[in-house]
């Protein structure tokens, strides 16, 4: 679990544009790892049953995120307001968000407490809010948030709900200059099986290594992700704006080559979640939408976007678990605002 | 410590304007008492050493306060917190701020909680930001802040500083709906000793009996303050908006009577803070400044100031710790935002 740079653009890809600035994540990985050792990563059956896993993620707006490097104090912060209520130190970090920066900052985390990483997170991606997390969906009540941000202030909410836990959570990131760490939904090994989307971070990997000297990148990356190509084309418009620890906007993709005469406009918030062609859409969330550079298939997050750029836009499938009613009543296009109906990535690409 | 409407009026006297509607503390402290059994008013002498004393008060904008009435689950929430925490329950209840309904309201949270409330506060008036105690100008540390609010949400805060607990304090509860109780420096007897205003809630019993009766109500309450009439009059002007879970203003008195020709304003942020005649402070925060009915000697707090109101501005020194440097660097003009040099009241009335 050293190979920070496949994960890091692994974990991009999977970021659908958001989830915080991989570089930054990745800068910490390595140097976590130089100082502390290697991170073991663990599968869920590694652990006993009482086992406590710490998700941990980032919460914040990416544009703030990537000029802000986490401290080593915060894991430990959290590790020990976790020891001080459950009466025993986490066995485990788990990344809460295996998309962006979230998917790779907690190899530093995991190092700086000297514990294992899960191969797990609780969404499969990125996704903006604090509910949206295969927990939530599994029916794990939101009962304990643990925050703390540079300044060094912890933050334990005992939300009500996963909407409350959202709301709390966020005016506290904002209060705290729009950047924390949090632990949300600290669970135990038994509760966490069926509950968190298992092997992620090991397919974060593999994405990231699906490019890597490969003659067409591009393809080799669709093969990998199974994904769908929307368009290839050139950024001609990026409208972003940051409102209350979010970023909103809008990138428009004109085609190029065999794509000349079609544009296609991606609805972001935080993440890449709409895709839309001549008034159809293309591709919904919960289902991935990544911009990739068309010819090194890196993925573009929604900070990189600039007019003029080379690109691709992939979509496929989000995990099942996204497309059970719970899921999409979590994440599906309505959570977000969109009046659509979800339909499956597949069956708009063919139909 | 069951005559509560003389201890509400007093503490709208002390509350120079602010720190909550009385009459919604009143309902609550009435029918907690009706239901529970009297409350048990204790000094702080009477306390062992490691007893645990939980200072307790809303926070929030008056506008909103006084149409939220606090459910008896909030209290309990926030001592069952506490001694998940301590591992002991609190042993007294104490008024964060005895100005004000936060003055008034503990009596009921007291007698939800089946123990007895503290004769003492930590401010002997009302001020509008969480840090402005005298706890905090005591030096204690503003380790743990405990919060909850009507939802049922229950967020504890452990900051680095008392600038950061106003900030996340008051981030949580613009969140939470712009009300919620807070325990703010939870304390045992031994630390509070210095660090709390003792007697308060005598004294505020005794302002509010004052005018029990009185054939001159307004003089009654003078000599029981020994406070300085700035001004008799009408009131001309009132200016209010709520903001960020403030309320700032300005209200203007025009003499009448003797004081014809005369015209004081009052600026206020929840409590009044200067007063000023023709370009001079006549007092200012921490100083006491309170409108009052010129007939009744009741408060007018900042949420009743109406036009055309016939009312009396009154103004008597604050406790002496509030004149010490570090209160006045936390409680002074300038920690409101004015650019005026401290000059105790009865210096402004004799000059």
């Amino acid at each position: 679990m050293n190979d920070i740079p496949a994960l890091a653009r692994g974990c991009a890809v999977l970021g659908t544009g958001g989830g915080g600035d991989v570089r930054t994540g990745s800068l910490a990985a390595i140097r976590a790892i130089r100082e502390y050792g290697p991170v073991p990563l663990l599968r869920l059956d590694d652990l006993p049953g009482d086992a406590l896993i710490l998700p941990l993620s980032g919460i914040g707006a990416p544009t703030v995120s990537h000029e802000m490097i986490h401290g080593e104090d915060e894991p430990k912060r959290i590790a020990e307001e976790a020891e001080r209520i459950f009466g025993r130190p986490p066995s485990a970090i788990m990344s809460s968000e295996i998309g962006g920066a979230n998917g790779v900052a907690p190899v530093a985390w995991a190092a700086q407490l000297g514990v294992p990483l899960l191969d797990a997170d609780g969404m499969g991606r990125a996704f903006p809010e604090v509910q949206m997390v295969s927990m939530y969906v599994a029916g794990i009540p939101a009962d304990l948030v643990i925050m703390s941000d540079v300044a060094g202030n912890v933050v334990t909410i005992r939300p009500v709900d996963g909407l409350w836990s959202e709301r709390l959570a966020r005016a506290v990131c904002v209060a705290a200059g729009s950047h924390a760490l949090m632990a949300d939904y600290v669970l135990t090994a038994d509760r966490a099986r069926g509950a968190v989307i298992e092997g992620t971070v090991t397919r974060a990997l593999e994405v990231g290594r699906a490019t890597e000297g490969a003659a067409d990148p591009l393809g080799a990356l669709r093969d990998r992700l199974g994904a769908t190509r929307l368009i290839t084309g050139k950024l001609t418009d990026v409208e972003r704006r940051t409102t209350g620890g979010f970023v909103r906007g809008t990138a428009t993709i004109e085609g190029t080559g065999d794509d000349r005469g079609r544009r296609l406009t991606v609805e972001l918030q935080n993440e890449n979640l709409v895709a839309v062609e001549d008034g159809r859409t293309r591709a919904m969330v919960p289902d991935l939408i990544t911009v990739v550079d068309t010819e090194t298939a890196a993925a573009v997050q929604t900070e990189g976007l600039r007019y003029g750029q080379r690109v691709t836009v992939l979509a496929w499938p989000c995990d099942p678990l996204w497309r059970t009613p719970k899921g999409l009543e979590t994440a599906g296009p309505r959570a977000f605002g969109y009046d659509l109906d979800y339909v499956p990535v597949e069956e708009l690409t063919h139909g």
